[in-house]
């Protein structure tokens, strides 16, 4: 007879496999940890599993992740309101946060066109996004999609959408990041780098 | 005001963040997964943590991880009961098994030897091994701890403790792995296949 795992072992490593990054074999070192682990470190990573889920939604604003109706950045009055910056999840909202180069407000889109995978603009919060650019007061949107072929195809189909309404649209510079070199720098970065110079 | 996520969502990243090689990055990306996962599997995964840590303990004879108070290794009467292999941590049973060369039977010492950590052999199951060599019949241990210093300095004790019981007691050969290149070996490793030559 062949040794298998007790069948909740065998569950929780293919739960775990799920997680994104996860292989069988990370799985596995996973479920023994939380197997070894203190007691209270395996049942406070299931609440807080469940307390996050059922704590946590979006904004009704924004479309971030919030546990309240309004998130706190959507509430900020401090924040410039004519300012708006577009992204495509919810953790991008805390990259831009870090960078403290953005004091404008934010527009979850929740992904980014692409007809390959049957994502179109009714798919993504398209509507609440020009929805709240019909309601006024908003001067300049900046497209902080990801620099991506389905990234820029979104930015693309924003700026069409939003120019004729009267509105700034401005996208993120790519280029080489701070501290990369030449060398290791791929094709399509050195070329957005290039296309992006600017006078010295 | 700085952005800051809900409490909900930071306590399961800390949670995530105490899983073995998850830093703080990995965590936030894998509950920004989970909340945007289908319920099922955010509920799947929190379910099985709990339905492994309820229903899993420990094999009353190897020491290994079981549902049953006998784990189906220990059971099974068509495996040699005179070789006894003795393993690190349950999961090396696995790897044991996966190689399909070892037909005895195991046990599980939970760790090895390290002073350094404070740990002796009564922080280990050595007292439930010598049990098992006393019971009587078994004529051959082999210790397949990992090719570590803690793991040789424990093959050398259970070595000078065993062997005046008149029990044969083996060492799993360290050397090039299969597929291995001189090249890319470690000194350690290259010593270790070096000292273990044998006639052709």
């Amino acid at each position: 007879m062949f040794y298998r795992y007790p069948p909740s072992l065998t569950e929780l490593i293919n739960q775990l496999g799920k997680l994104p990054g996860v292989g069988p074999k990370t799985a596995a070192r996973l479920a023994f940890h939380l197997l070894a682990a203190p007691e209270a470190d395996a049942a406070g990573l299931a609440a807080a599993i469940g307390a996050a889920r059922k704590s946590i939604g979006y904004c009704a604003i924004c479309g971030s992740y919030t546990d309240t109706e309004v998130c706190p950045l959507c509430e900020d009055s401090e924040r410039d309101a004519t300012l708006l910056c577009v992204v495509e999840q919810p953790r991008d909202i805390i990259s831009m946060e870090r960078s403290r180069s953005f004091r404008g407000r934010y527009h979850v889109l929740n992904g980014v066109l692409s007809p390959m995978d049957g994502i179109g603009p009714d798919r993504l919060r398209m509507t609440e996004l020009f929805q709240r650019l019909e309601n006024g007061g908003i001067r300049e949107v900046v497209v902080a999609t990801n620099p991506s072929v389905e990234g820029e195809a979104t930015a693309m189909y924003l700026a069409k959408k939003i120019k004729p309404m009267g509105i700034r649209v401005t996208r993120i510079a790519h280029g080489l990041p701070v501290g990369g070199d030449l060398e290791y720098a791929d094709e399509a970065t050195l070329s957005l780098a290039l296309s992006g110079r600017h006078d010295l």
